[in-house]
């Protein structure tokens, strides 16, 4: 058994107990498949994107997930608004800076919500959680990452910087406070293979968030549970079609002792 | 065979031969499950919320369904305006009020649509009917609805205060215009693992709409249709993702045979 | 072997190895649908809509794609902003013109959109083709149509004077650029029992585009790429649901050397 594999197992056995509702302001390609994430393993889904009630929809979530995959004004807005409520309930916050890096656009609306928004964990890929950096930070750019020491060095860096959880996937999925660093091995490269798996990595951490305060952990046990079911997929299904609908009914069928056995989580 | 199982089979016949348009202004979450469950029975489905061309749109439908799922002020302004062209037309128009009770921005926005368009049917759970009562409504809240005999004079006693046919899903189904009340038995806990399963409900009483001019009828069979959807899709999966690829094969598959003998409708 | 079959196993391949960018603005319904069809054949989809960023977006893409289905005046004032900027880049553009002769709304977007934009190939069903015809143009409307050689005929005349690539698909696939003509004849019934596969067809004559410099060839190469698809995923799946998810598998497994000898291609 890994580390933090029994925190796994007892993560998601609370989220099928309490079901807590997660408050989505996604993009347009995904919120069909990340609703199904988060009903297939036991949570409540909301999506409400009106800057007219997403304060009062936050105040009834156990987290809210913040994805600016298909970003627009009166989304970000939105998003912004949603965010300080939930900062000022103490409510768990995941970002999802989709793109970050690819236009100016997306880079700056990042940035603007980690500086007006408490976020818990970013969850991105290691050139949208670069493209965060300071404008005079010290990180170097991901062409100067030349192996896995130099990325977590620089994630825990980061991490320190941005005040936050950074939970950047990849192969080899990494997180980090800017302390504790823990890599997670579990997963398949078909996940690669259909749109919004990202997203939903990031939703599923929202979800764990909401039963566990330690986001470090939430975030290590969400990535190591959605990896799992990216592997027990791979085992029915060998095109992305069917790989899709068979992710979605791992994320159903794997139990706590699954999950517990399973678990490829180390701390460095 | 039960009450309205030969109405059921020959709505169902008349939706494949007719293949009746059905103009949907619903949320983003379903967009894509919506239109597909209309081609799986049949039906033609055209999404289209410009309030430049609603109207002109709604013109060529059999039926209007509008889904206040992620709402937001152009859409909003948008059902309402092809509603009221709708009520012109006397074309059939579906409300479901995703939501309704949960902020009050969808409590005010179901109440406005109900208002000023003339709504054929209202289907939502139990919560989100309620909360559409007059203010001084004499109704009894969800809590004080302890058993099925009140759940059926309290929407009797709604049905009659909105002047329009209430389908009131959950694990029994209640379709009722203040006289008359039907009860439907069909269906399987899976559909509440999928998202969606509601909004498609929602669309399908639309479509049996397009061919039935009784609502309670055209409600009523409509979701015993959906209902053996469920339960046929459950014989061939037993977890989310393979649940909802099979719900949308089994509405393709069910003849209008099956359905006459396979419905569960009691009258009251 | 048929026409263009060699042209169509290497632009398969080509996809796969260069994994060209496309980019999407697009409607809502397919937006997923969309993405998993390019990721399935092994291209790169990116969906961005906000005027502020699809510039910056569309220079990174080895295609351009625009589809009305569910338009709005934010998305198509991006729309064109994007197309321009295409155009200037030389990078190739498709458009989709959903519902054109449907609403004013749809025909007068087409017809904005193609007068603004140095459209390469434009890719509908006949009616929104005819849709585009100038006020006073010669063409005959759908219902004189009478024959296959009539529509040919008025094809041809359409993409002169139109000055782009007409990409028709039917029953029987038909694209020409005024001069060459073109049938496909891949294809099963099943495809038009989900939503969203003309769409898709769409955006992969869109990847085809990005690594084929003659439009025609492109076009013609990629609805027989799709086409076949469709034929594998019917030996697999006899329902819509299923039948999506072999579809897209499909879109995966075929071999350039299948498309090689199943292309069922004919140059007039």
């Amino acid at each position: 058994m890994t580390q933090l594999a029994g925190q796994a197992a007892k993560n998601l056995e609370a989220v099928r107990s309490q079901k807590p509702l997660i408050h989505n302001i996604t993009n347009y390609v995904v919120m069909n498949t990340t609703a199904n994430a988060l009903l297939s393993m036991g949570a409540s889904p909301v999506m409400a994107h009106a800057v007219d009630e997403v304060e009062e929809m936050v105040a009834f979530a156990g987290a809210l997930v913040l994805n600016i995959g298909t970003l627009s004004d009166p989304w970000v807005r939105a998003m912004i608004a949603a965010g300080k409520r939930a900062s000022d309930l103490n409510t768990p916050v995941v970002l999802d800076p989709v793109g970050a890096g690819a236009t100016r656009l997306r880079t700056r609306t990042a940035k603007e919500i980690v500086a007006k928004v408490d976020v818990t964990v970013i969850r991105g890929n290691a050139s949208e959680i670069l493209a965060l950096r300071h404008a005079d930070s010290q990180t170097k750019g991901v062409d100067a990452i030349h192996s896995v020491d130099d990325a977590a060095s620089t994630a825990k860096f980061m991490a320190r910087e941005l005040g936050t959880t950074l939970a950047i996937t990849g192969a080899t999925d990494l997180v980090t406070d800017g302390q504790r660093v823990f890599r997670i091995e579990n997963g398949h490269p078909l996940m690669a293979c259909v749109t919004g798996t990202g997203c939903m990595a990031t939703t599923i951490v929202g979800a764990f968030l909401a039963v566990d305060n330690d986001p470090v952990s939430a975030a290590v046990t969400a990535l190591a549970y959605f990896g799992l079911a990216g592997e027990v997929a791979a085992k029915q299904a060998q095109a992305p079609g069917s790989f899709m609908v068979a992710l979605l009914d791992a994320l159903y069928t794997i139990t706590p002792e699954n999950l517990r056995s399973q678990a490829k989580i180390t701390m460095e």
